[in-house]
């Protein structure tokens, strides 16, 4: 008889909810592992179960949900994943959201309003989650509702290498859809080296919550211009935007974002005209119905990937997470 | 200039998701007042925004839900009104939910399960929710899962009024469809003074997992059954039992439950030739092709505006919440 | 010069309060390892002291406690272990408690009642658990009580087997002494492929609050009754169910229950004519007064080292909780 | 229809333990009020149970026990009727412990020690306490280890009362038993302007842990020495101190202290020649065999009850609770 | 004898720190109270004391610091009284700072990076707030940072009705000093109805971190300038912003802020010649160097007063606490 | 594909803040490693702002700041770097403060004021700290304030060591320089072997709150007295303790304090003709302005290191924590 000893070894574990299960496998086969066995059932009175097939038993554990609709569904899987490993006692667990769900509600912008991007993160936290990995969330601020590690990727280098190969900076500009997205187009500009123009949509202050006026700040007229934002919901926004840069001159419109949200009318309006191509990532599932001609996905996963293996292990990914803000 | 004192009043405000809103203007009724408008809504990409139209600062506020299908964007919903009462300065807030959602995963039937009942009563107190209020929870430790007041009703002394009307106790033996719910069915029988029988199924040793018997354990022949329980969901349990009862001998089938969950195939099977009434109450709501011809549905309203009422007046409300367990 | 690294070695230690050495010791044993020494004690005014005399840093501690009288002196020591163990630096603190104190008081019956059981997994949190492991624990909703991993084991395995070897299955019924226990013995039907019998304590409306008829659910001439409970506390609900299968036609009452509590007047009554045998587990003490002729006390030592040492190693031990319930 | 607002009345909720029921029924009387009444048990298996028969709803309760044997019996009945108004919807919840207990293990002295002081605050926090009032506490930095309001009150001014009609300060000296309580000591010489002597028990440095010299710092010949502690447990350092003055040349000897704990053999040996007075207050109950003939008690509850008042009227009680220490 | 029950009545208390007396009494004046008197200090060694002389039992109170230098001292102070006030009885405890310290670490930039903005808030909570009020904060996001009610007032008004007094709207365009500001200054282009033109600082990718073209993105020349931003620290964005206006046409250069924190060196270069008038408001003590020529400086006191007179009573102030985003 | 594993390796990060670099790198050189470069900065505006420039993920990290003036400037910090490293995912987080700032208001003396030193404890635990390590602090019941690990280290071996060479104790008296520093006297006294005295500072009652009497408790003529004490602050008790030594007869006094904080006026005054020397350690920076020709300085870095190297190791190290109390 005597002292008992063990080394403290970590397994690694990646599991996905149902709501986008390409991206998962896709990760997994840059990670060089396999997707733990989840099963994950609605019932027939709409509640979520999942239970972990495999050991989970003091691991270091990747859970991976990608946010697209049906968004609240998605949330409670990801959720009672979470409460599931914490129980079976995980040694931690870190919530991959590719898309961070509710970013746009981060503030209360009017009085009685919630704040769900707060809500989300304690949500998780209350869950048991110990760490969030997200990709360009809608405000910078939404790592600081978290109290807890939040990794924040940025999509922008995967982005910026396909336009490096296909546009020419020589006639390029770089355009901010709106007010809200301005510090994101004043990174693509940098990066780029290019000139930036803006669109302001400017109310009419006698016709109340209208928008009256639509001017183009900056130069675009013989330009292409690229247009920039974190995410594409409907598309009204862009597509309002690339029609009143080609009507101001610019040979070219050019789409890039990271989340591909793509909600009605998207699919069929930003096949529009205006616009000569999309180019997004797949943070969120597309079905066929939501593709069109000039759209380009490209891969997130071995983002994901490395920044998983380098959270796995410790290292110091810090020139991964750095970056724009 | 002095000291400014104020008369600490308190006002309530009565609320809902829109899950249910027949229930919540029935209780609003009760009650004598109107519910607070609540502009609540869903985006194009599924996620939910709620704001409350009038002064919520300093109320005794009850948000009612009800949860049916989706059940989880309603839990969203209710999650996001519970933050935005709490950053808009509402000094109580009870979520009142008649039916308790994923109460029947309440505990790890096997290892790396949730327990989503309890993940439930968390993710409402970080919300921010004070108490919470609901009818006939599926096992009363579900209480126990909330940090704080939990006012449990009993929608029985409704249901009983109802069948001490309607049915002659002299023939009548209560029955419970399973094991699990005998505790029950063993209220019903002491408070109607009449018999118990319970269906008990028994796998066959040498078939795992299979149900080989369904024995009647007690005397239903020559007697008018009445089967109890808490909710009815698919409805198979139940229809088996009837099925079982009448073939025992039974000379009558009615089935008494709180919950009218009601998926598929239960509108459809319930009326069943081996059932002959089918009484609940209407603490979630039912769609039209959810609805048949032996069924009944009792009004939950009056007692949920008595709770509530006594909640807010401080009064004691011991003798509405004490009852069956 | 340099940078500092080291493995991140875990040791186990394993140590008991004073309220059931004897478990403790044949645990240790199973393990094979040696109890930590604690100076534990109770001062003349009642207070108790309790300091680790081995280094517990970075550990993974295992304090064992079993809640036999008096109930709440042991809870204090084991709450002021894992203070202590806290504030030493252990790395992980798991309370062991084969029997769950306050395990019948887990709703409110009634209102202005406490829920002890979720109280006392609150006090643990708060004393600094990480973990609770227990043995059939009086109703599985408990697990949800505590915020963390749960370990709840089963203790039919060990009866089982015990009965496999001793009672010929022909001849056998399970009883449940009443309705509240139903499920157990639903279980032990299923597990031996026997029948299933129920004792129902109905109550006379006409007289309120007691108990007028002790009916048997089921067939019982003639056979072997098992008898099963998760516990035996004052022992009388047991024998008055043995009198009543006896007198109905029984040949034979046999007892088998985890936790034998044998609260005053148990041992006296329990060795009575209507009961041939008594088969408990040493998850509490039982002092020389509270062992009778009819008692056989079935080893839970090794169920318990087995568990331990797999959570130690993080194996996969679901095979070992799954089961019953 | 309309909106529905109410007056925020509080009524007071005053109730007990069973530790010390004298004490309790005198603070009700000089309120004015009467205890409320709560079912309190003690089960056969050593478990607790505590119902409140009265409505306890948006009350301002005070829950008192008092701390003398058995310590821990009365800790748990104090937690569990806390837990009991916390889900009863009490308003606020002060938890009233005339002698704090655990107050002398308020630090680690040693490694691996607890400090269950800190611990006792934070099961109350946990249990749901709001507030906790207590008097003379071993050590006034116990006040900060409660994350709350601490009402700590001061039993000198009873005391300080009962001596200035008794005892010339002409020939008095007041003495402390040790180097720990000199503060105390410090406090009544300046309050009653007397000089100060202290017995300071030195070691030898040869022979560790025990202690060789027993000597008196200041002058105690010819004078009425007042040996002053908050507590006396075993009375074992008291009775050494008079011993000690009278060989000095004490003319008199008498002790005061706000808790008489009397652990044996304080009783016995307390009633020692060298000790020709004793006075104590009622924060612990006494029994017969505790007393003897030198012994006096005064009355906590008179302060006990203007302390509850201010509380609850949200009076300026800072006077009352400024003083000492 | 018989039971007590008191109104629940609340006064308000009103305090300040240290850092901006003449605000505090401008806001007690405005709302017809008087400051409540609190003895604070700092000691030799740095340490700083804090305690209120008045009765603050059950009041509703609020705490009034204003972050100018040095920043860290009346964080601790205000800290300081807010403990205080928690274990005084303090019913409700707001913090009023009308500019939020640390509101530009409000994101990670880079790994390893704090977000102090977060961590003021917890740090607030922890110590015992449970509101937060403030004025103009950096990012709206922040709001979202403290887990409870966050009053979010704008100075906007304030500032507008003063350049709607002293501004002709035909010859004027707001601008935005930088691209981080434009949601601010779109605002207020909304507002008054005018342009919008932006500076935009480019960087040259050729050299890194080096800001190589500032370029004005609208049209400014012949317009009166005003140059709008939530804070002025040491004022060298906006002076380079107000020169590349004059440089490029601009006829004059008003400069608004709600912030004018005025760090060295900008009260020395705010009086040059490429700015006509700066108008900031008073939420930051002003010492005389501080103060020049062009300066003028509004009231903000009228504004807090109304805010904390609504909170106080329980009023809808949504009106007052909705607008600019 | 298949299985990740890593073996978990923690490496130990070392850094500091601002207020003493010089211990910090003794402590670090004592160690055998290197402090982590940190770019801590404060703005224009009084801001603090502190990255990390090496990789810190799953580090075990040590944070060392001493607490001298401006302290309230190095606590900002500090907490700054706990939350950068929290956010940065180290894996142990330890606060490292050699003398624990605001020790001395660890209680309520008078109603409403605060109880700072747990505040202290408070909003690291927010931060994200996990253990604190101290020196001496001011009352042991501290280390009760924070919830967590605390190791408590004592000077007393450095400064002894120090004494047994230069002081012959045949001649040597301990004097505790007033009634709460006895219990820190008595240790002295105890550990070397001699005798004790104590300055009493009594009030009169009839002037109150003014010092009247300044007398010695034993006897000091003839005697080399050694006053001893945690800190010095501005040395006005020292300085007054050591002019009536020498008065009442001692032939030397020489004073000995863990924590030199060294206020206006001690440099000055400490210099005085009633004191031979000062002996302490560097728990503080001394400037050097606030040296002096009697001081002397010992170093404390190799308990700090020592320490710091155990807990790495999850060594036990009570023997180094344990001692005087």
């Amino acid at each position: 008889m005597g002292s008992i000893v063990a080394k403290n070894r970590k397994h690694l574990v990646l599991a996905t909810g149902r709501s986008h299960p390409e991206l998962a496998r896709a990760v997994a086969r840059e990670i060089g592992t396999e997707l733990m066995d989840v099963d994950s059932r609605t019932f027939a009175n709409g509640e979520i179960y999942a239970r972990f097939e495999g050991s989970v038993r003091g691991s270091d554990a990747f859970i991976l949900q990608s946010y697209g609709r049906p968004v609240n569904e998605w949330l409670m899987e990801q959720l009672i994943m979470v409460d599931a490993l914490k129980r079976a006692s995980a040694k931690r667990i870190t919530v991959v959201m590719p898309y961070y769900p509710y970013s746009r509600q981060d503030k209360k912008g009017r009085g009685r309003e919630p704040i769900s991007a707060r809500l989300i993160a304690d949500l998780f936290k209350t869950a048991g989650a110990d760490r969030i990995m997200s990709i360009d969330i809608h405000a910078s601020q939404i790592q600081g509702f978290f109290d807890g590690p939040f990794d924040h990727l940025f999509a922008m280098p995967v982005l910026l290498e396909h336009f490096q190969h296909t546009i020419d900076p020589e006639t390029l500009t770089v355009v901010s859809p709106d007010m809200g997205r301005v510090r994101v187009a004043d990174v693509w500009s940098d990066k780029l080296g290019v000139p930036l123009a803006i669109i302001h949509k400017r109310r009419d202050p006698l016709v109340p919550n209208q928008v009256s006026v639509h001017e183009i700040v900056g130069t675009v007229e013989g330009r292409v211009c690229l247009l920039v934002d974190d995410m594409i919901d409907t598309g009204r926004t862009i597509v309002k935007a690339a029609e009143a840069l080609k009507k101001n001159g610019a040979t070219g419109v050019v789409v890039a974002a990271t989340h591909a949200i793509f909600s009605d009318p998207a699919p069929e309006i930003l096949n529009s005209d205006f616009i000569d191509k999309v180019v997004v990532t797949d943070t969120l599932p597309l079905r066929d119905e939501q593709r069109f001609e000039k759209l380009q996905v490209l891969s997130i996963a071995p983002l994901l990937a490395r920044a998983i293996t380098e959270v796995f292990e410790d290292g110091s990914v810090t020139s991964l997470f750095d970056g724009a803000a």
